[in-house]
């Protein structure tokens, strides 16, 4: 899309995901074996799901979090694979006929296609039962574990990503304008993008300030992302994107290209991860992995 | 249906569950109030759901428990709020169109009816999540706060709860045997009780053996009061149980009525209650509550 990133720069992030999507696919792996109790058809579908190609960006803002924080990243796996859970539990059920109807995701049938709709809703359930489960038992400082129980849920929970995601589904086919559009998007993709952020920090013991700077830096960046995607939706085509595309006009969702513009949309979305970028100045070497992700945004084709 | 209790044995239960309840649903409708970034007609259907009349079952499981265990009743209240709305979550979930595919709940019109499946999928969701912010937001001694989170997923999850219901809509229409039937409702109903217990256990700093005893406690009444629930279906009217009954044989369920006939499946049922009231022995007078409730679960009418 747009190319702002020098190789250097794109370098930072793309071998940082290169080092650790390994160690964070093996332990997506290992959460999801279960035991005797999980019927057969069940643990497929929550795997047919979770462990399909993904970006894998909320896990690597962990991490990435962790160590702009200063912190051990050997504390930030179990909230990495948590929020990644609850990224695919929240896919599998936006999928459902109920809601979005896509039968496409991450270059595979969706968990109800692929399954069926019951199948589809409990593994959703499993996924973010499982998430509380390895923050509060795999996080060994209890403080921290509550503290990871409470960002995860506040950010997707009624409040933010569900109810974002109702506000969505609601808003289909009304007129609408950017504020609305915005306040959707903050809701629905921004607060779990600043929840891994928050994670990250609280494992490592950041502080406040630190704290503060990374949800900022994730509400820019969480609103860029929203905005590539409607571009890509606008634009893609659904081999490289690996879901349907064109789908958000056939349904009369809001989208940025719709309601500005593509070019606009650009702009937007290049000013928003200027000023993400902003905030990680503190952060000095610390905070590169960060940088070079918020610029990766903007360039991303899928 | 069997009546063993004497009078003093009924008050025990009966009494704390009326003292107990106000408070619950005060704190179940406090803790559904939500920030304006939930939409109305979400939190509508949450509260639709949540604070319709409810025996409140699985909240005094946990308040008992922490009494049992000799411990603080006001540490008790945060985890006897999440398993309620566990509880609820799932029954949402399972009275949608793709699994049970029921209109009637608690005497009211279920979730989807009232509303409509995508807002019910959400409103289960958010239930979901709700529960874990409250235990680890609410409970002060975050030791205590991560271990209920994973004494509440566990019960909740993959291979108890979660993997009950899908072994349970697998088995419609199938043949099934006792230890099959037994299997899916120690699992759907069983562990959820059993969690109830330890969470309520936990804050009360109980120990090894209490945890073990009430655990089994747990299991015998799950088990029983499923057997009721199958009997309450096969010989009740909808009016006195709040839900269709006669729905399980129409839909091809295994019950223990169908398996084993009426008089086994009470006589069943009233041995496990002996045996679970057994287990309560060294708790002495604090097990009172719980020797009371065991006994109201094999009179219940609804």
């Amino acid at each position: 899309m747009i190319q702002i990133m020098s190789d250097r720069e794109t370098g930072a992030f793309e071998q940082f995901a290169q080092d650790v999507r390994p160690e964070i696919e093996r332990r997506l792996t290992a959460y999801t074996q279960f035991d005797a109790g999980c019927p057969e058809r069940l643990r497929a579908a929550i795997r047919h799901s979770l462990l399909a190609p993904g970006k894998r960006l909320r896990p690597i803002l962990v991490l990435a979090a962790t160590r702009a924080c200063g912190g051990d990243i050997s504390a930030a796996w179990a909230p990495a694979c948590a929020i990644e859970m609850v990224h695919t539990y929240s896919l599998i059920h936006d999928d459902l006929p109920a809601m979005d109807d896509d039968d496409l995701r991450r270059g595979l049938p969706t968990c109800h296609a692929a399954f069926d709709e019951a199948t589809a809703i409990l593994a959703g359930d499993a996924l973010l039962t499982r998430a509380f489960e390895i923050l509060a038992s795999e996080i060994a400082n209890p403080q921290h574990a509550a503290r990871c129980c409470v960002a995860l849920a506040h950010a997707a929970g009624a409040s933010q990503m569900v109810g974002g995601q109702a506000d969505d589904l609601a808003a289909e086919g009304q007129p609408g304008d950017v504020a609305k559009l915005e306040a959707i998007h903050r809701r629905k993709t921004g607060a779990m993008l600043i929840g891994s952020l928050q994670m990250g920090a609280i494992v490592a013991d950041g502080n406040g300030e630190q704290i503060e700077r990374l949800a900022a830096y994730g509400t820019g960046l969480g609103l860029a992302f929203q905005i590539v995607d409607d571009l890509l939706d606008f634009e893609g085509n659904a081999q490289t994107v690996g879901k349907r595309t064109g789908k958000d006009k056939d349904r009369g969702k809001l989208t940025f290209p719709a309601l500005v513009g593509v070019d606009e949309s650009r702009r937007r979305a290049s000013h928003l991860i200027e000023q993400a970028i902003e905030q990680l100045a503190p952060f000095e070497d610390r905070g590169d992995i960060l940088v070079s992700l918020a610029q990766f945004v903007l360039k991303r084709n899928r």
